[in-house]
């Protein structure tokens, strides 16, 4: 899917400088990074996400054609406690497209992530639209800083998990006073669409996205980076946390090349994705393994190594046994507990006999017959 | 390859704990593990191989029905000085068949990593064959010890790289007399073939190997954990290393389980088969990328994202220009230096006009078509 839409793969290395990692995340991500100080005495980490990197290679490479559309499927490390849906290592597959403030990179970006999980099956998905900039029609009866705001969607962001007293809690804990808190609550809840959103929602219609996308006004994301329109995925009837996510970040690449270059991304949670394929039932019964196992008999060694062979060049995935010296009912077992459907054991004259179970569970055979009688068997 | 063979995949974190990793590989690997205290205070490090740590999945999960035949295709690291082919980081392509120490497994490891090669492309390769065992023919007048053992075939590893003199001086340094390792080189010169060499030489000239292989006498490989079987393949004209290697390793994972479990891998090392593969001209010209560029015009956008997204849903991977205040030659531009072969510009009455260079370098046109058209055009 990324591909279809021009973005290509880029990889980096699992480890980056320390002074590449932190800064830019926040607090709460710097606790969970793994750092270390490798063979050459240099404060360095495992990589915490693939949007830091990217923003790294972007510094180092600053000819690169723009905008650069460049997808990466690689895993992150973070010292969480782990639980259902959240790992210390896990697969992320992240799109991102720097160099264009345009929104249609936004929209792009969206639908691209949303046709991902169409791929996968998931049909009732709802994408949480949102924008860093709604927060600045929060008054609290003055001026709010850059800092205070941002600590304002922090708190807002856990309303789904806390409460509104919880909320409030929190926005007093963060210094304001109990009045300011109430009065950020009574507000946030009349957070209206900015211009942005307005455009985006109407190109996501036109794009056959209706009905998939809500606007969020509490949505928030934990990363400090964010300067523009945000965005998660959930799965109905998945609770363990969204499985998509992003949005725009037009200050972090600037922070690796004095230039500033707008960028905007999004990311899908690997194992998140196949927790819930594997609770919705979405993964085909018939996952990839050996269709035949070849039987290994004394005197018949050679031969069920070369027809295990022609049958592996007709692409049929073949198993042979390993040892002739295994009594044949524990061979037949071995294909039973490894869910091998056919089993072969090699003949006098070049022929074969050939047995699986049927449907009722009893067991069926044809019997000396030969390479290419087996071969049409196993095809249809 | 691998699963036509009846591997399956298997994955592990890429931190393993401290002890796990050390203690098996010899000193010198040990000295490039990265290793290092997790927030927990753990010592733990990344992964140097696949294989240590799938001797400790077998000893978490004794009951896996045996023989287990795994691949693994993931990252390692090793705190190397990087060079052509030598690298910190790199992706390993490994199987591994534990539980049975029947020989066919030790083929069919060389055969499936063998394929594996022929599938890339490559014709000129080389199988290095040797058994561990082949190094208790060295007889320096007496009894040679299990670690004196050692020595002497870490030594005779590098006699392609430094010749016999510095086999020589190597061997003093070790300790033996200069008498000894004048005796222990003339020695090395007349190993012989074992019953386990001749058997497996045997069978691959039945599986259409011949001539792709040849006993190595002098062949160690570096890690202390190989107890028979060992092999290395060099591709004709590539000369930064071997590209794949493996061997029988029949105690290493009984130092996870009490129990002695016999074993037998390969590894292919990805990326010095893409050096390889870029030096020998093996990759196709056209690698994945964009078919087309949908030019974005005033006026034209939502069409534009339109055409795009049909385009892609009849799988042609389609890019469409970002920003549509963006002069028509600076998107012209942007496909040419993308490599992106067509473009298409939607115009007026739900037709379009697609552009392409010819052989010539000439720019053709075909104006005002409809998308059917336009399909196929793009696909013939």
């Amino acid at each position: 899917v990324f591909e279809k839409y021009g973005f290509s793969e880029l990889q980096t290395p699992a480890l980056e400088y320390k002074e590449v990692l932190t800064g830019k995340m926040g607090e709460e991500a710097e606790r969970l990074m793994y750092l270390f100080k490798d063979q050459g005495e240099r404060d360095v980490g495992l990589r915490y996400d693939l949007t830091v990197p990217l923003a790294r290679v972007m510094g180092n490479y600053p000819n690169l054609t723009k905008p650069f559309k460049r997808y990466q499927i690689q895993n992150v490390w973070r010292a969480e406690n782990p639980q259902r849906g959240r790992f210390r290592e896990f697969l992320q597959c992240d799109i991102d497209t720097v160099g264009t403030a345009n929104i249609n990179a936004d929209l792009e970006i969206i639908i691209c992530v949303a046709k991902c999980l169409e791929i996968l099956r998931f049909r009732d998905f709802k994408i949480l639209i949102n924008d860093r900039n709604v927060f600045t029609q929060i008054d609290i009866g003055g001026t709010v800083s850059q800092d205070e705001l941002q600590k304002v969607y922090r708190s807002l962001d856990k309303i789904k998990k806390i409460g509104e007293e919880g909320v409030k809690e929190n926005l007093i804990e963060s210094g304001f006073s109990a009045d300011q808190s109430e009065a950020i609550l009574k507000n946030a809840n009349f957070l209206k669409e900015n211009n942005n959103i307005v455009l985006l929602k109407k190109r996501l219609d036109k794009l056959g996205l209706k009905d998939k996308y809500v606007f969020a006004p509490t949505l928030a994301r934990g990363l400090d980076y964010y300067t523009g329109l945000i965005f998660e995925i959930e799965i109905e009837g998945y609770s363990a946390g969204s499985v998509a996510g992003g949005g725009r970040y037009d200050e972090l690449i600037g922070m690796f090349t004095d230039k500033k270059i707008p960028a905007v991304g999004g990311s899908l949670g690997f194992d998140r994705l196949i927790d819930a394929m594997n609770q919705l039932n979405l993964f085909p019964k018939d996952l990839i393994t050996s269709k035949a196992l070849v039987l290994n008999l004394p005197n018949f060694e050679e031969k069920a190594l070369e027809v295990a062979d022609k049958l592996r060049e007709n692409n049929i995935n073949t198993e042979v046994y390993l040892d002739s010296n295994v009594e044949k009912g524990k061979q037949f077992n071995y294909a039973e507990k490894k869910g091998i459907p056919y089993t072969i054991v090699p003949n006098e004259n070049e022929t074969f006999t050939l047995g699986w179970k049927n449907e009722n569970g009893e067991i069926e055979k044809v019997e000396n017959i030969t390479f290419d009688n087996l071969l049409e068997h196993l095809r249809s």
